[in-house]
């Protein structure tokens, strides 16, 4: 097995023996020759019959057929074989093997899994080796030996504070198993939003959603989807508090005398269930008795997380129960509502997950913690004997590079003082797709490209860490993925359109390369309020978050050799005219007229960057003061501003560092 | 009303009252104020109760939700009042009035319509007119009269040579109602494919679609879908030639012995139908009987173009039978063979039309000519009584600039002697997509948005004709169509990543946006023929047909102001740069390796241009034997390379011809 630097070397190279993969394999070994991909391109399964594993195969050779442009009319001869040694379990399973092995050769590929869930990753794999050659599309030869380091690698979507119709979960599914992703946690109801068809409760779903819901049959063709791809689906319903969409229809569970109405503004509401009415858990009963069947896997969450006890405390009826049981506050009226759930769950077959708020005394046995507020609670939740997965550090609405995702480890931290034992129960993470600030335009480019790191993080070994490698793969996958149907890319130029009124967008597109969209803390504005209704259609909206015109910018700022410094040079002077363009289309344009100082900063940015060049290049000391003036510029600039970023500082600093350099 | 030209300076102006429109209303007054459209938009119909009037304004609500990134949750008082006056026709019909009014104030914007296919056609322009403002989004006050100059508005789609699925059906049917189009040409049988279920003859489409033909639900949804749009489906089925495809399932019904294949090569085959057997006839009769119902609208196309008479002169039995009837040779069979066939179709309700070959003596009267041979032709047949459209010069497989189709008048040429009975009877136009060298991924970029100024030409007054006003107006319109879901600027990107296989694809961006995509007569290489597989991966199927950044520089290069000059020098320098990086990645790159001289060649034009400029300038004059040598270079590049045009060599061509003006 090659060590790993030598292999990301191997794989970074402008000759690369193998395209870049992601996550990365286990073991991968060159080998010599390539597998030519053309039209007469087939595949053929044999050891199982498996009608998961036979879609997989048609729907993979399709995708080959996209990613490539080659049409295929199969030949006699299958190009890829892939055997299967058994069926494995129906629907996914958390721990079943996922493992697979891939050989390609001059004379053909093939896959050995001993079960449909490792065949299908060996699938994705493949798909991934397929690269343009000097004689055509072609694989290059490899073994590979692969397995997951995590059993639990999950993407968790937020679907209750803005709507996200069937399509756009059905096309991120694509793109979770193309990266080996394993779990879909679906964030069904939110106090802005109670999602999914209730017969027994239909005032649920009519009343608490504007009528944007999925109906059972679409759950149940979700779930299929889901299944067909190796994925798992577990819903939340999250309890007893973000529940004010389900009071708008049943006022009566509350806490509070009614009547509700679906939440349109962020924040945590105090709204709760009464967790003290026989009648709440008759009706939960029932409710999650209708969905735990729509559900075959055997996890089912209940949120739980951010529970007020205002209204809890406020309510005289509740107070008296409570001191009835000896529940001496909030905290324990929710461990003993959590009692009572996690009996019910467990009548409906199922296993309760919750937000690590749960983690109380007394909390049952068996149950899954989900830590969102630290890694010290995940490993307090697996010292104390549950089985924990980590969300902290996986925020994507939080905006961060993917580096930071790459950074945290589900076993580093507080978990990394555990035992063997306990380390164990950590099954793995979730990355947490919130919806405050993503609707059905934006969300793709909100989870992916930094979701694959996160993929990375959670499947390859843990030695896999050099994050430049990392970025350079995942700028390949990223484009890869769009052919499973997903439009992180695709909806970033009509969204710059969009903002430029139909004029020629050029100077919003340069404009937005160079900053970032923020993430949840930094969505405000000084006397604005968001709700569910604010259009979302704003720079902060249409710009990533994290620019690879500026990363690839970085990466040349640091090395600096003549061809960095003749792109560093291009993109600066691009700065530097662009506001002059930009200033004259801005005009009269709500969208564009608050970024006019923005645009006027990266001029001057460019400004620097082009006078940094030169002192740099000539070798010239710059003025202290001009330094000083600069740096200090370059600091106010840092500062957000319309809930962007300014990304194009980071290159410009690094440069005026450079020159700040002491032996200089 | 206002003149055209002043019209035309008051929408393209920086600050325009009213926006890019297109097709051009037949009348336009711009008002003062405007029209705030936010979250609660809302539009209202009264008049008259219409299923297809009431999912219109649901889907263009949803559109212009989805085109201004604003949620939508309609308030109680009506933004837009739609008011028709009747339904008019349930299915679309030629020749219905198609007229709207549209005026929009501060107060709100009112739609009246005599029919539900005005109020359509209302319901568009009205999208169109929304801009964001100086607080929001809003539509300008105006007052618009308008009704189509030409009652036939065409598209023709063929989905025989390269299978087209009914997604991209669907999503080109919208764009149609978008810019007015109100004809849907089907063509759906050729040599390479049989693209519909039939279930009296099914080895029609077992045998000659590869499996891939629309069903009859399809053909229905397809229909409906049409006809809630106000376009009318005319499906072809090409007969007596063009039918190799009927013939792989139904050799007897051909004019040689078989076996047949399905036809995997492009051009003009020998097989055809047996114009002298009964059986041929009885097949047809009961084969258009199954199709006939299918199709609502009373128009139905048979074809019957490019017939080579080989097969029927080399067949004794057909040579006998063309001697006993008199009928002296290929043409005068090919009419026995049309009488037949109209005759069939009349008893199934149907009129014939037929590509201009069909017009030989004897044709039935009534019979529709579809002219792609020359306006003669159709002058031609108006005079001789029959009634006419025009799509010759409409061709948009044959990737010409807009401004070519633009300049074609159905009344212009030939057409232009005919007196106003006769030219009454040119109902009007289609534009043709045919299939040879476009599939799933490149169809729409090769109908839109050329089709566009086609569509102009066919509604808007024959005095709209400003090339460049069109130019910048299709420039908006082409993005703003992408909201209703054709993909041909969305599929651009994808095409370059691929062709930079996984690698930072800007040299290959900077290369595809400075060439053009050729035509049908444009796409060969040497010792190499294309089939119906052969990948359209290629920069020649990447390439758009028309370049924007090049137009843009031929508008600068025109006009030389200092702005101007300096983007020319941006991007001169641009290619000047590219070529070394191009070089880099093109290396072992099949897609690439054949592009580097085209790249170098790039990268001199950027040279020259330069130098250009610096002459231009500085007014210095340019040795003669520079400018000759230059202007030479000139046109060596402007032949044709690896199917592409090198669309670069025109603005740099402008300069030089500019600087060798004598009076410099």
């Amino acid at each position: 097995m090659l060590r790993y630097a030598l292999l990301i070397t191997l794989l970074s190279g402008a000759h690369a023996a193998v395209p870049p993969l992601m996550p990365m394999p286990a073991k991968v070994e060159p080998g010599t020759g390539r597998l030519a991909i053309d039209g007469g391109f087939s595949a053929a399964v044999s050891g199982v019959i498996d009608q998961r594993l036979d879609s997989a195969v048609r729907r993979v050779t399709a995708r080959i057929s996209r990613q490539t442009g080659v049409p295929m009319m199969p030949g006699t001869t299958p190009t890829l074989r892939v055997e299967c040694s058994a069926r494995g379990a129906q629907n996914p399973t958390l721990g079943e093997d996922e493992s697979y092995q891939l050989d390609v050769s001059s004379d053909g590929a093939r896959i050995q899994a001993p079960t449909v869930a490792g065949a299908l990753h060996g699938l994705e794999t493949f798909s991934q080796l397929i690269v343009p050659g000097a004689e055509g599309f072609e694989a290059p030869a490899v073994h590979i030996e692969d397995r997951p380091r995590f059993q639990w690698r999950g993407l968790m979507l937020d679907v209750g504070r803005h709507w996200l119709p069937i399509e756009i979960v059905e096309r991120n599914l694509d793109a979770m198993a193309a990266v080996k992703l394993n779990v879909f946690h679906w964030h069904l109801s939110e106090d802005q939003g109670f999602r999914v068809e209730s017969k027994l409760y239909p005032k649920l779903h009519q009343m608490g959603s504007d009528g944007l819901y999925f109906t059972q049959d679409e759950v149940r063709r979700v779930v299929a989807y889901a299944r067909d791809r190796g994925i798992r689906v577990v819903p939340e319903f999250d309890i007893p508090g973000h529940t004010t969409s389900w009071l708008a229809g049943y006022p009566e569970l509350g806490s509070a005398p009614g009547p509700f109405q679906i939440g349109r503004t962020w924040g945590v509401y105090e709204n709760a269930l009464d967790p003290t009415r026989e009648e709440t858990y008759q009706f939960l009963d029932r409710f999650l008795g209708e969905m735990a069947p729509l559900f075959p896997d055997p996890f089912f969450h209940i949120g739980g997380d951010e529970v007020v006890g205002k209204q809890w405390n406020a309510n005289t009826k509740i107070q008296a129960f409570a001191k009835q049981h000896n529940l001496k506050d909030a905290h324990a009226l929710q461990t003993y509502f959590n009692q009572r759930v996690q009996t019910i769950l467990k009548k409906h077959g199922k296993i309760m997950i919750g937000w690590d708020e749960i983690l109380q005394p007394d909390l049952p046995q068996g149950t899954v913690v989900q830590s969102w507020r630290g890694g010290e609670s995940l490993a307090k939740a697996v010292a104390q004997g549950y089985r924990g997965i980590l969300s902290s550090g996986y925020y994507l609405d939080h905006l961060q590079p993917a580096a930071a995702h790459y950074a945290v480890d589900p076993l580093g931290g507080a978990a990394a003082n555990l035992d063997s034992e306990q380390a164990a129960r950590i099954l793995g993470a979730e990355a947490c797709m919130w919806g405050e600030y993503v609707d059905w335009e934006t969300v793709d480019s909100r989870i992916w490209p930094r979701a694959v790191a996160f993929a990375e993080r959670l499947w390859s070994p843990r030695e896999v860490n050099d994050v430049e490698s990392m970025y350079t793969r995942m700028a390949a996958v990223s484009r890869w993925i769009e052919w499973t149907g997903v439009r992180h890319r695709a909806n970033y130029a009509p969204m710059i359109d969009r903002l430029a009124g139909g004029n020629p967008a050029e100077p919003v597109r340069v404009l937005a390369d160079a900053v970032e969209g923020l993430g949840l803390s930094g969505r405000k504005r000084p006397g604005f309020k968001y709700t569910s209704q604010t259009p979302l259609n704003r720079m902060a909206d249409a710009a990533r978050p994290e620019s690879e015109v500026v990363h690839a910018m970085q990466l040349a700022a640091a090395r600096r050799s003549p061809e960095d410094a003749a792109r560093l040079t291009e993109q600066f002077n691009r700065w530097a005219a662009n506001d002059a363009r930009f200033q004259a289309m801005a005009e009269g344009n709500v969208l564009l007229v608050e970024l006019k100082p923005l645009s006027k900063d990266l001029a001057a940015l460019g400004q620097t960057g082009l006078k940094a060049l030169e002192y740099l290049s000539t070798g010239q000391r710059p003025p202290a003061e001009w330094l000083a003036a600069e740096q200090k510029e370059i600091a106010r600039m840092q500062r957000p501003a319309v809930e962007v970023n300014l990304a194009a500082t980071r290159p410009v600093k690094l440069l005026l560092d450079e020159l700040a350099k002491p032996g200089r």
